[in-house]
């Protein structure tokens, strides 16, 4: 085993001449992210653990990048992302590229456990995230995982508005974790609802995220039961011949607007400053997860005109519909011949643009999820949606009461089941995640 | 778009020296495979279209390898696989090495569809198929798939026993198709099981593979009915630093054993022969379906001896407990100090190994599938088990007969669905798949 630390960009960001479409999430940059060489791959995975620095664009000076070097296919097994990300406080799997497979598990602590236990289980989940992360095994492993690397694997930890009452912390549960107002468009499922504690697995091999799921499972014992998971995907890497914005099932480009690490106000609006209120959520993020189910068979039987105006973007390439490429800021008040706007009033895009919600701005990181077909034919399948923020009440909030009111694209949409969790800053060395909150 | 026809092995074999384990599906040599770069991908992305040929291993004289040559990431997009496989009759999807991503789904007819209905709708399908694994979109097309590359997608049709008498060809309809026998572990819900026809989709990206399924589903129209739909995985690409045999849910290398392109007997084993009774199945295969879920919780509590013991091999390399490396023969007449067997005689690669069951031997190509959990909190997970046979009889009727009566693995299994389905050879050019059974 060899291994190296460089300062690097994103598994999927080749260099600089690839930056032209907004990534679906912004490049790791922030993240110090430790590659590994498995076995004997030969020249190939060694010139694949070259990969381009994108860091400067938010003022971390990058490793020189070899723009020539061919980018192996090996390196998907042997990308590794940090536990303890460098240079950040935050955990991983936030800013971290959207990978191919998603595990979303929430649990709830077990009748009679306390803060006591739920600070041992935090202990244990912390260490086994570590180990997984780094592509080791944990003591009585189930193999599932043996042959492949960490394949970016992410484990992410968060707490929910339950947790702390369970755990006798009700005096420091932040108001940001205040239960999200009704939305006309819900029809939530309680028991896919909410829970104590929430765990956000992502890895490029689904074989490496099944395995992180069933060993943080093992960990939680008789201290916390599971209470709802589901299962999310995105694009492989090297399915495109470039980085790009992915794209969900009704095939739109999902993500162009994000907020990118290099804009100047992209940490406060991601993550906790110093006068939030709770200081163990400093440099955490809170994020609220969504069940989006898709009529899909709706959606399809619209044309690709009528679909594009719902949304306000081209299909195929999502420029606005005022022209430009995808990154063209959109012309929100430009009209037609007809004197109305050519990015319809009800556009999604127009509706949750941070022009149109006093600047509030959310980095959304979804995978995409298929359960196979409904009892009525139609397909279980939409958007695993999952957003972070400073700040629920001016990010998701906002946008969400805008587009409940009035949204072109709300009718091809079920949102079946929420959770909002604070999402504490990554592991001090030694410590474990929430450890400031459980002994502090 | 440049294209360029050159004769590979698999996707995932980047060349001889690779071959050490036996890979979990044979390479595909027998399959002419184009490949397409996507836009410009540069160099990187014209190294990896160099894939050095295993062909020579089954007679038909490889191109040369270039060794060297690194494997790009973005050819895992790029990879194509045939619709009409060149030098051989069968479709794609059965000697194509495991994709990422599977789905498997059964269609009925509708009420009043008869032969002529069946035959336009073979005659889309086909037509369907041939574009999407091209990487093309077919008209009207949702976008999903839009920026990425074929993924090696392949779409393999099947019928199944209610087909012959739903098209009036009872007469046609071949003996193999008669019903499997009930097992003692089958728990089978017939909902889930069998059906007219069986459409089997695999890609290496899990938009590309869901795409093809809306796009399928889209062609079905008013003809046939989906009745079940199952979602599957593997391995990505480059998740592991070598070409490996797969692993299951349960840790273990599973398909070993499989029979290789390289062995003599292989097309007869596994493609229908001139002499089998059906002249319009020759070249075709049986593929035998089955949702098997693990019982991963009583799994997991054995000890590795215990698990291995259960299986006759060892977990970490697959080498039979009678010692070596994975390829090497198991010695079922080995006693160790006790003189009992060193592989148990209910050890799982015992009772299924072909000197076992009068040589009988079929090509497994599951999909690992996890649908999260059950209302009892057990995880509904397991193996979409396929596998394919000239003659379902003498190959897994043989086999699965004696695993009922005696193997140490089936407590930990439950066949939950079950199918078996007549896969024709290849479209002819200009024709579809299953014409000459359908207008013959």
């Amino acid at each position: 085993m060899s291994k190296r630390t460089e300062q690097a960009a994103g598994p999927r960001t080749a260099g600089p001449e690839t930056t032209g479409a907004t990534p679906a999430t912004p490049q790791t940059s922030l993240e110090l992210s430790r590659r590994r060489l498995l076995g004997t791959v030969g020249a190939a995975g060694a010139a694949g653990l070259v990969v381009g620095g994108a860091g400067a664009a938010i003022g971390v000076s990058a490793t020189e990048p070899e723009q020539d070097a061919a980018k192996s296919v090996t390196t998907i097994g042997s990308t590794e992302v940090a536990f303890r990300p460098a240079r950040a406080r935050h955990q991983a799997g936030i800013t971290t590229p959207l990978q191919a497979t998603g595990h979303l598990v929430a649990f709830d602590l077990a009748p009679g456990a306390g803060r006591k236990e739920a600070a041992a289980l935090l202990r244990r989940w912390s260490r086994t995230a570590e180990e997984l992360m780094a592509g080791r095994a944990p003591a009585a492993d189930t193999g599932v995982a043996l042959d492949a690397g960490p394949s970016s694997l992410t484990v992410t930890f968060g707490f929910g508005h339950s947790f702390f009452g369970r755990t006798g912390l009700t005096a420091r549960r932040p108001v940001q974790l205040d239960p999200l107002p009704d939305f006309s468009a819900d029809a939530l499922d309680p028991k896919r609802s909410n829970g104590d504690l929430w765990v956000q697995i992502g890895a490029d091999d689904a074989l490496v995220a099944f395995h992180a799921l069933r060993a943080l499972q093992k960990d939680a014992a008789d201290s916390a039961r599971l209470r709802w998971q589901m299962n999310g995907f995105n694009r492989t890497p090297g399915a495109t011949a470039r980085p790009m914005t992915a794209r969900n099932l009704m095939g739109q480009l999902d993500g162009t607007n994000n907020p990118k690490p290099s804009d100047k106000d992209f940490d406060e609006r991601i993550f906790v400053g110093r006068d939030a209120g709770q200081e163990w959520m400093r440099g955490g993020s809170y994020a609220v997860v969504r069940r989006i189910r898709m009529l899909l068979d709706d959606w399809e039987k619209r044309s690709r005109h009528e679909q594009e105006r719902v949304i306000g973007r081209r299909k195929d390439d999502g420029a606005p519909l005022t022209g430009g490429s995808e990154t063209t800021p959109m012309r929100l008040d430009a009209t037609g011949p007809d004197g109305l706007p050519v990015i319809p009033s009800n556009a999604h895009a127009r509706i949750a643009a941070p022009e149109s919600n006093q600047g509030a701005a959310m980095l959304r990181r979804p995978f995409s999820f298929h359960d196979g077909y409904r009892e009525d034919g139609a397909p279980d399948a939409g958007l695993l949606f999952v957003c972070w923020q400073a700040d629920p009440l001016r990010a998701f909030t906002q946008v969400q009461r805008k587009l409940d009111r009035g949204d072109a694209l709300s009718p091809f949409l079920r949102h079946e089941a929420s959770g909002l969790f604070a999402v504490p800053p990554a592991a001090e060395p030694g410590g474990y995640v929430g450890r400031p909150l459980l002994e502090g």
